[in-house]
């Protein structure tokens, strides 16, 4: 059950597209403003074809109830920039080459260089985030960045039995990448005035579609076509992260351990079984996000939701 | 000129003593209190013994009018957590093993949880930070940020004949360094409810203390003693960092260019004249910082903003 079939990205974004050709109108404006050494390495990173997911959420959120204010679009590419931020880092973390099928910016510019991009564009998020006035959404920035790195750190702290774990992946993906949604979600909301409980399902809405979301681009990892993916297939595993088909393998084969033996039963992951209990689990949650979105009033921004959380299972990249 | 012999920091820091000793206290209490595997690299990073001058500057600009509103504290904590977040990165990005006298953080537990660590300690700093609930010091905070990861990336992109440029030097420790002591002072004299030109003069101070604080470590880093600064003595020029002694070496032999023979000329250095004129440059900013101060009102905070700027002038490590 994957629900039905999904519109195109474009066709959900439709009642956000005047706000999203403004995000995007902004940050190719954010590359030409800064000091000239900076230039290039930012267009590099902030300028590419991407779904820019989280823009959108927040946007979408901000006109559930109608009023949105006139920061939400700022809030917005803040979402966007924090977004770019961490994929910086992160493929410096796990010494990943190649980020949406282009060189990524420590390959290109150097460890230190990308590690200070991913600072710099941290800097333009919280000037961006601090320029909405609201405490709340200045929180739950602030708390973000906490969950995020705090979850990566503690991630890569664990020992590797810990990391087999089905829970400490749930613990993992939920601090990395549900986080992050559930944020565009709620501050949206914030400043599209929601009331509160209209607030706390919003949250509750990204956070869930944020689990549903990493586990498929995980299944993806296996799956898809390096060509659709912007990176070789299973890589995920050859950098040593376990995700959740290969714990669902682990669960099976709990002898197995050594990283070598693993990664050859991993070979066989893209036709198994395996695959279908992963789009389970994330048709579970995926379930719960849309259920989420019930009590919110009848809108084109709530069908982009219900339909986003469809799209996310049937997509191929 | 060096001004008049100072004081020990100890008796400085006396007006701010018990804020001080709240804001250790909460450090160590951090380093107790998050995820079990955060504890111990938390711990190495922000509990040792160093001069707290960021949280020292907060807290006595927040003195300087006498009405340092609750959340002085928990700004001064900030900006300790802010620095130590930067030193972990730079520590990073420069690949110098050694902080303080022992292992850097990347040294102890690799590159990849440093660099969380550091994300990690900008998000706990940015939670402090939004707990004032003031605008202006968030405003700050973000401008900070922004100046130093900026700065740090422009110099690291810069080529090399742009490197030993005296103003180009005074631009990148402006950004490293001065902008952050700027940040500490500014931030404590809003939340002290300082008059609009005290923020200024207080900022001004942070600043003008920053760059002569800055060439005095870069100084030191020649004539200092390997065991009093924690690191190798001449250890910025062994990892390529054109600090101003060499800058003003080079002035004199401009051509010299070959990597090799500027660490030959540079070992004359530590008995040479040159650190007499890098002293009188740092005397020139002193002397602007001290004026910064005038119009404030005199009180002990006031007297030890100023001894710091001679104490500065006159310490070994």
């Amino acid at each position: 059950m994957k629900g039905p079939p999904s519109l195109e990205l474009q066709e959900i974004y439709l009642p956000v597209q005047e706000g999203l050709a403004q995000v995007e109108e902004r940050l190719q404006a954010l590359a030409r403003q800064e000091l000239p050494q900076l230039s290039q390495p930012l267009g590099h990173t902030v300028v590419y074809p991407g779904k820019r997911l989280r823009p959108a959420l927040t946007l979408l959120a901000g006109q559930l109830y109608g009023r949105p204010s006139r920061h939400v679009l700022a809030m917005a590419l803040a979402m966007e920039l924090f977004h770019t931020a961490t994929l910086v880092h992160d493929d410096l973390v796990d010494n990943s080459r190649v980020r949406r099928g282009r060189p990524a910016a420590h390959t290109l510019w150097g460890p230190g260089p990308a590690l200070l991009l991913g600072d710099y564009l941290f800097s333009l998020s919280a000037q961006l985030m601090a320029s909405t006035r609201n405490l709340r959404v200045i929180d739950i920035f602030a708390q973000t960045l906490k969950t995020v790195s705090g979850g990566e750190l503690a991630h890569n702290l664990r020992q590797a039995q810990e990391r087999r774990d089905r829970q400490g992946y749930f613990q993992w993906i939920g601090a990395k990448t549900a986080s992050v949604l559930a944020a565009a979600t709620q501050t949206g909301a914030i400043l599209g005035h929601a009331p509160p409980a209209g607030v706390k399902a919003l949250k509750e809405y990204g956070f869930k579609l944020g689990l549903a979301f990493q586990i498929v681009d995980d299944i993806l990892d296996f799956t898809g076509e390096e060509r659709e993916l912007g990176k070789p297939v299973g890589s995920d595993l050859l950098r040593g992260a376990l995700t959740l088909p290969v714990i669902l393998l682990l669960e099976k084969q709990p002898s197995l351990e050594d990283p070598e033996a693993i990664q050859q039963a991993a070979r066989g992951l893209s036709h198994s079984p395996i695959m279908e209990e992963c789009y389970a689990v994330a048709s579970e949650f995926s379930s719960q996000a849309r259920r989420s979105l019930e009590a919110a009033p009848p809108s084109p921004a709530r069908s982009s939701l219900e339909a986003l959380v469809a799209y996310n299972l049937e997509r191929k990249k």
